[in-house]
């Protein structure tokens, strides 16, 4: 059984909601520890409008902070919105870039202005500057499960957003349940049959917890052939851009889980705990993970 | 696709941790507004000792006022742990006992101060006193996924007691996964085994949320065939016999994520919602389950 690959979005995904800017040292501190653990990627931050975001502001300094330290075997990924963001990417030295394109209009519109069509256009255009410079692209299809202002997606928009990612040479492909409407019958369908329909494509998911399905679509996920999973530290998480916002999973409530199975052996899980630990205790209030509460599971 | 049974559990497994007694006319609303949405089986209470266990002391009086309730297609079932919890079942009308085992040695002993084989013997002889009376019967397996004191279980004993139960002519055999050490995995693999071996049984299944599985391993026992899914209003419980206690998958939650699915049409949602959020507002704290903070997911 192939093992799967954990994609840490807590740096940008998770401390993009908080009122609170973490400073740039303390991020440093989880990234090199999360990464010391051995989780295969970690999003260190966005290269948007600091302005608008200032959580992600020092994106740049964090990249080049980690381009200095002894090697390891953890990826780098840096989220971009545009042209911009990926050559402010590219001159601090990112390798991998998420990109995404909204499957609802109205999320879309709201959160990049254009239509879904034409973000779609824009964004492979981004992706082919990105790829071109020869760095890789994790591209996304946001709210690929539902939209907490419209409602139902269609899932022959979401395969028609993947098949343009393929055409583009795309072979990185994540589904976004932004608003946290998936289920997993439908998980387990919509990934199938992208399955099907391109093979040749990595599968990568991202939930959010907003009903407590979660962890059910993980594994949903899972069982369809998905491989990378995007999850956040303590659980912490929530686009601005929808509804109702609730936490990611949590990395280290997913890496317990699978390693229950088998997999994910080669992640330190006490060392990710410690982290979703200190985030707690930065933020001083509860998380919505429960491994970092509770402890693995042991017997006394 | 046969619907499922929803088993609510909460006024017994949900408050019989809680340190406040809940007042018996405030459960006879929370129960007759569950009945009345269309819950399949409603767990009223235990009947042991009342000085050890007051939340429970008033279980007789709620089987007795809710015998004179216009009828309602719900179930009321009542823990029993001995010959006289049934006797006491039998006399206030009790027509669906719950009974069960642990397989864990330890476990059997801390929770009844007897043997995990002893409690087999004693538990089929008080199953069978009560089917004889004419009640139904459904046996559990408790920690059938591990211990939070001996930690793995092997599945060979809880096969074992599956065995004996069935051999003593009881078809509904739940799996409880008291600590939440359960995995989909693990879940699927043991539901899937007593299918093979006991085709004729309908298994029911009873999850603690401890490390954030609970959800998950609640659809990998669909996929195996469970029918029953043991949970509890607004996600309280827990086990005060167990060394990390957490609270049951959320009834709310639940019923909101199989109605995706097409199931648990008969039940009305906003009913049970209606009813975690007045068990929040009684207990004043924030409760595990998700959509009675949420709402159903919706578009605006």
């Amino acid at each position: 059984m192939a093992d799967i690959i954990v994609h840490e979005v807590g740096p940008r995904d998770g401390l993009q909601v908080e009122k609170q800017v973490v400073p740039t040292e303390k991020k440093l501190a989880w990234i090199r520890s999360l990464a010391g653990a051995g989780l295969d990627i970690i999003q260190l931050g966005s290269f948007v409008n600091p302005e608008k975001v200032p959580q992600t502001a020092d994106t740049e300094e964090l990249f080049r902070a980690l381009a200095a330290q002894p090697r390891s075997k953890t990826i780098f990924s840096g989220l971009a919105l545009n042209e911009r963001g990926v050559e402010r990417g590219l001159a601090c030295g990112v390798r991998m870039f998420c990109l995404g394109v909204s499957a609802s209009e109205t999320h879309s519109r709201k959160n990049t202005g254009m239509g879904s069509m034409d973000a779609q256009r824009r964004m492979i255009a981004v992706a082919k500057e990105a790829m071109t410079a020869g760095a890789e692209v994790q591209m996304s299809v946001q709210s690929a499960f539902g939209c907490g202002f419209e409602g139902p997606v269609p899932e022959s928009r979401v395969l028609e957003i993947v098949e343009a990612y393929r055409a583009a040479g795309c072979r990185r492909i994540s589904l976004a349940d932004t608003a946290g409407h998936a289920y997993p019958g439908q998980v387990r369908r919509l990934f199938g049959e992208i399955r099907d329909l391109a093979a040749d494509v990595q599968c990568a998911c991202h939930f959010h917890d907003t009903y407590g399905l979660g962890m059910a679509n993980i594994y949903a996920a899972f069982e369809a052939g998905a491989a990378s999973f995007e999850t956040s530290f303590a659980g912490l998480g929530g686009c601005p851009f929808t509804k109702v916002a609730a936490g990611n999973v949590a990395t280290e409530d997913l890496v317990h889980a699978f390693q229950r199975s088998g997999l994910c052996r080669d992640i330190d899980l006490h060392g990710i705990i410690a982290v979703a630990r200190d985030v707690a205790a930065h933020f001083g209030r509860e998380m919505p993970g429960r491994v970092h509460k509770t402890g693995p599971v042991s017997c006394s």
